[in-house]
């Protein structure tokens, strides 16, 4: 690649850049999505996304993941136990054969929530050590150190020891790993989760989906998320700065 | 919200959040996609959005688009010309009956590649147009400069002269409804599209949709983006900054 300068001088270096590839989900011989994503821990990631979608219930309902490396990218073949499959199935149905009718395009809308099983808790974490776990997050994004633009989701303890990490060049895959991992590794505490991205929707609704109780972004958050915090008492914390954070909802009153 | 700082005080404060929203897009009475996304412009957007989904070939396929506000977000319906009903029927077909015997898995991976059919030109602007253009980026984003965390798409002349701009929470959202304001308004000739995110595959993709030959992004680029944008002779340009930027593709040799 070539460094232009503003002074106008250029230079050929070398950078690395963070791989992209399309990973390909099949659940039960279904092809159910397909993510551009950065193809590590996809064991850990398909776990998560299926949780995050609600296909499954706990890791357990997962008989089998088994990744296969294709040409173009990776396929993930998902064996569900027999008791998800209506499950699965209906959701590719109803994704299909809505109809609009305006009730119908309003249901297209009500899908969007998805049912909420975990309270989260109250926070254990202090102010004190949220501003301390937040200088020590670069250390643990290696991928990010090499190629720029990754983001990461860190689980930390209420100490705010960081448990595990997980990278992608997708926000939301990102999270998906991290559920996937905190899912499957059930010594893990956290207290909190960190996340390198904005905080939308999908952000605090996968968060909700893994039962801990505070989630902190370092960008901005959108009106949604702070809504869907709102309605599930998860404590959300935003901008989350070396000066300074924005506490966007503090239902325990941890923070005030 | 409450402002936490590094040393302990807390404060209440005012803060304007970026409005995020469901949007289902209705194509011929089908439910064809749901997006979390700004819901502005969403006639841009919908045009945008089907072109690089390569439902329509050109704005003219759409007959009619209609946004209604829902309770819990919009729905706009879209009316494409007759002879390209099919064309999304069997998108939805095939998004659903896929089924697996690695040949199945594949092909929805080969699915991921969908057709360019415009030859992006020789960009026209010179270095100093491009470094004088990203100082004057940030008066074209007015929501961002309220909320903060939105992205924008800015298509400018080779003169760097802005000649329209998009704001969404999402950085695929706010390229779509630029796609749909270029191709809506004929008279715009854009040189090159500025985007104020990483720059993946699927930014390129849209890019190509346009016909433009120069895609600028702020921060990197994955490597599935600089394939595709090698494929198709798309000059590429990441991590651009006011002090230097780094050129991953130059097909024309403009910037050597």
């Amino acid at each position: 690649m070539i460094r232009l300068s503003a002074d106008g001088a250029a230079a050929s270096i070398e950078r690395a850049v963070a791989v992209e590839c399309p990973v390909a989900i099949e659940v039960d011989g279904f092809g159910y999505a397909v993510m551009m994503m950065t193809p590590e821990r996809l064991e850990d990631f398909a776990t998560g996304f299926l949780l995050t979608e609600r296909l499954v219930d706990v890791p357990g309902d997962i008989l089998a993941i088994e990744p296969f490396a294709a040409d173009t990218g990776w396929i993930v073949r998902v064996t569900l136990a027999a008791h998800l499959r209506g499950r699965m199935h209906d959701r590719i149905r109803h994704r299909t054969s809505d109809t609009s009718c305006g009730l119908c395009g309003l249901s297209g809308l009500e899908q969007i929530a998805r049912p909420v099983t975990k309270r989260p808790p109250r926070p254990k974490a202090s102010t004190e050590t949220l501003f301390a776990t937040l200088g020590t997050v670069r250390a643990h994004q290696p991928l990010n150190a090499r190629t720029g633009a990754v983001h990461a989701a860190i689980a930390c303890d209420a100490m705010g020891a960081v448990l595990t990490a997980a990278e992608d060049v997708g926000r939301h895959n990102a999270l998906d790993k991290l559920v996937g991992m905190l899912a499957r590794d059930t010594a893990l505490h956290a207290d909190f989760i960190l996340v390198t991205s904005r905080i939308s929707y999908e952000m605090v609704d996968k968060a909700l989906v893994t039962g801990i109780g505070l989630l902190i972004g370092i960008s901005a958050p959108t009106s949604l998320a702070i809504a869907h915090a709102r309605a599930h008492d998860l404590t959300l914390i935003a901008l989350a700065r070396s000066d300074a954070m924005l506490v966007a909802h503090d239902p325990h009153g941890c923070f005030a």
